[in-house]
């Protein structure tokens, strides 16, 4: 397949030819949410899930979620292929003139696009991963933390911190300290039978993956905890893992200047989110 | 004129009947900065402080900036009409596949929006404005706090707070419960002849207005201090005063269950703002 051609399509409001608007305010202000997510042989992977979240953050930021029906027929036009691939819908605000105001008729945009499945080394599966500590501290933000909106800019510029191509993911403080999550990824930490993520409350992206993980600690024999995490608890866990729902889990083994022994609960967390 | 076709005039890229993509990164993550300004009989207001102020926040986020020759044959182009009228430029770090990490190869896009002046009540600049005090506080962002960045759903969230036409802004403090500014504009108080506005260190928008008024304080007979400012502090200012590119400045009359007499510092600053 040809992925350069796969790449570029897309549906906006359900059109596959269908111009953006530069009065869009998703450009203009982020004021918008999106959801990735695998496509399998043409089926989204847990639609509904997926669509409960992308329904309650449009609900956190007061946008009028579309109807799960024409975003499923998006999906399926979008996917008719049967390919394996990766879907991005974004929903935003809509289209509105200069100026923060909300007009009472303004009507939601939404945008499906489809792109090739991204290529991760297995090393990340067989080995772990390696993490950077970002410089970057993430805002405190408690009117939408949380939700996947497309205010994204604190994750660019920690992406940008580095280039090792070895680095799978960077680490993300809050301004208090608190660790939260990575730039594309929630995290876990596990001490014994106890396994802790952070709270979500002030900052963060709550994730599909992480919210699996919670639902299915009880099959793996752990107690899970959401409360804040400090750097200093998080380096003395006795294992860290990270997921989101691309990749699944991996376990971190380089962070920070410590390394740990390769084990096997991100291997059973990746079967279960993958499934 | 007709408003309408007024509205919907921009250039992407240069070009009139450009698409903007999908795959753009000002709709993904608001990746990209902007700029609104006022064009008089076809000429941008103050361009060499916009031009100026836009290329020292796309170098702050990293982004490559337009050249000053090509924005302002943009302008030429969509104001060539010798009209009077509001222009928005939005420069984006470019097109790129999904996910956070930025391409070595990336394009900058811009955007050059062509819009109505707006209209104010003639109320704001005689009688003065009411302010509402946000509920939402601004999470602290230091990286990239005073640029005029697409991230910029905590103004969109404020703006939402209130539909009383009668409220020309909203106040905004920061989680530290310091005064930054209002959703649409900067603020200045004064005690005397000394002028406060706050510092945007942390977060905020440094606005040209504020600046023209920083730089221009001796001719009004004022002191300037650029410091933190809490409410308590601010409710005892003898004038308050809010400022933008757009409508220059207008004095606070009522705000947070107080009245301030109408006074004559906002007239003198609109009148140095718009020349």
């Amino acid at each position: 397949m040809n992925l350069e051609a796969q790449y570029n399509q897309y549906l906006i409001n359900g059109k596959p030819s269908a111009g953006l608007s530069v009065n869009d305010r998703g450009l203009a202000y982020g004021d918008g949410v999106f959801r990735t997510f695998l496509v399998n042989n043409g089926v989204p992977h847990h639609w509904e899930l997926q669509y409960q979240k992308l329904s309650q953050d449009c609900q956190a930021l007061g946008i009028s979620c579309p109807n799960n029906d024409v975003l499923t027929s998006d999906i399926k036009t979008l996917f008719n292929d049967g390919s394996d691939a990766v879907a991005k819908i974004i929903v935003t605000r809509g289209e509105s003139s200069r100026g923060y105001a909300v007009p009472d008729d303004i009507q939601t945009s939404r945008f499906v696009i489809k792109s090739a499945l991204p290529i991760y080394p297995l090393n990340n599966q067989t080995q772990g991963v390696k993490l950077h500590l970002c410089e970057l501290k993430l805002g405190l933000q408690p009117k939408f933390a949380g939700v996947k909106h497309l205010n994204r800019l604190e994750n660019v510029l920690a992406r940008m911190e580095w280039k090792d191509a070895s680095i799978a993911d960077g680490l993300l403080l809050d301004s208090n300290d608190n660790v939260i999550e990575c730039t594309m990824s929630n995290i876990f930490a596990r001490y014994g039978n106890e396994l802790i993520t952070p709270s979500l409350e002030e900052c963060g992206v709550a994730g599909i993956a992480r919210a699996r993980i919670i639902e299915n600690t009880k099959r793996f024999n752990l107690d899970i905890k959401i409360e804040a995490l400090k750097l200093n608890k998080l380096m003395q866990a006795d294992e860290i893992i990270i997921c989101n729902s691309l990749f699944g889990a991996w376990q971190v083994v380089s962070f920070n200047g410590k390394h740990w022994a390769k084990q096997v609960l991100d291997a059973q967390l990746r079967k279960m989110l993958m499934n």
